[in-house]
C-alpha cells in the first residue's frame, strides 16, 4: 500500500476503526504523519494511557481509568436517581445534555431472544442489587425507542415493581424536528402525551 | 463529555483526523476500549513506533521510515523512469495499480500563484538535480487533471524539454464510469484522444 510495512500496519489498523475505511484511513495516517509534533505524538501517548487504565467500572459498567469511576464515586451524585441506559455511548450523551444529576448503570445492551441474551448476559441482576442497597429513590430507564430496548424496560420495571419509583424519558417531536420527516410512531406518541398550553 | 480526563483527551485526538467528527471519533474510542488486545494495544504500538520513525524520504518526498526510502534504494527499480506526482497519497495509488515498476518524485503540492507557492516551496529544483543525475530517460508527469496541477505539470515540462522524455497518464473515460456522470472536459478529452478499435 505504502512502501513501508509500519506504515502499512497502521492504515491497517485504523481502517478496522467504525466509520473509516481503507481510503479514509489512509488519508488519517498521511494526516497523522505530517502532523506529528501536534497530532501523531499526542495521539499515541494517549492511546497508551487509555490502552493500560481504560476499564468498566465494577458498579455501574462506565469507562473510566479506575476500578469504581468518577460518577459513582462522586458524593454529590448520591441523589437517590438512577439512570438506566444499554450502553456507554447513552451515557456520554446524557451528560453531555447536563441535565442529569443522579448516579447511572449501563446495562451492555438489550434482552434478546433472537441472540440468547437473557438478565443474566445483561447487568440487570447487579441492577436490582443497587436498588436494594444504595437508597435508589427513583430509577429512570432512559433505553432506547427500539423493540428490544422497551421489552428490556417492561422486564426491568416488572422486577422492581412496588421497590421504588419507575420512569422513563418522555416520548415526543424532538426539538427542531420536522414533522414530516418522523416516522408514525413518534407523531403517534406525541399525540397521545399532548399538553395543554 | 465521558467523565473521564484521558478518555475525553482521546476523543478529542481523534477528531481532528479527517473523516471523523465528534460523534465518530466517540464511537471509535468506545469501539477501541472494547477491543483492547485485539485493536487498541497493538494501534497505540503501532502509532508509537511511527511517531518515531516515520520521515520523507530525502530523495524523492515518499514517506518511510529511513532516510531514503525503499522505493529509492531497491536497485530494481533503477529503470530510468520518473513518475512525478503532486502528493504520498497519489504515490500509494500508483503503487497500489502495480502498474509502474520505476522511481518516484513526490512534488508535495502544485505551484499555485494564489498560495504564492512557487518552484522553490515545491520539489521541482531535486527533480532537475535528479534528471540529471540519476539516469532518468522518461519523467512521467502524473499530477491531477485540475488547473494547478496541469499547470505545475507544464512548467515542469518547459524547465526539462529537450533533457528526456516527457510524458502523461492518457486522460480519457474511467473504466465502469458512465458518460452520464462524467463531466464535459473529460469527455472532450476521451473524445479527442478516442482510437481506431
Ligand atoms: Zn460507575
Ligand atoms: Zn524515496
Amino acid at each position: 500500500m505504502s512502501s513501508t510495512k509500519d506504515i502499512d500496519d497502521l492504515i491497517e489498523l485504523m481502517a478496522k476503526l467504525p466509520g473509516l475505511g481503507p481510503r479514509s484511513a489512509r488519508r488519517a495516517v498521511l494526516h497523522l504523519i505530517r502532523k506529528r509534533a501536534l497530532l501523531l505524538t499526542p495521539l499515541a501517548d494517549c492511546l497508551q494511557i487509555v490502552a493500560e487504565t481504560a476499564r468498566e467500572c465494577l458498579n455501574c459498567g462506565n469507562v473510566g481509568t479506575t476500578d469504581i469511576c468518577d460518577i459513582c464515586t462522586a458524593e454529590k451524585r448520591a441523589t437517590g436517581e438512577l439512570c438506566v441506559v444499554e450502553d456507554v455511548a447513552d451515557l456520554w450523551a446524557m451528560e453531555r445534555s447536563g441535565v442529569f444529576k443522579g448516579r447511572y448503570h449501563v446495562l451492555g445492551g438489550t434482552l434478546s431472544a433472537l441472540d440468547a441474551i437473557g438478565p443474566e448476559q445483561l447487568r440487570i441482576p447487579r441492577l436490582i442489587d443497587r436498588v436494594a442497597s444504595e437508597g435508589i429513590t427513583e430509577v429512570i430507564l432512559a433505553l432506547n425507542a427500539t423493540i428490544d430496548g422497551q421489552t428490556t424496560a417492561h422486564y426491568i420495571a416488572d422486577e422492581l415493581d412496588g421497590q421504588v419509583r419507575l420512569t422513563s424519558l418522555a416520548q415526543g417531536v424532538p426539538i427542531g424536528g420536522e414533522l414530516d420527516y418522523l416516522d408514525d410512531g413518534t407523531i403517534m406518541a406525541a399525540m397521545t402525551a399532548r399538553k395543554d398550553l
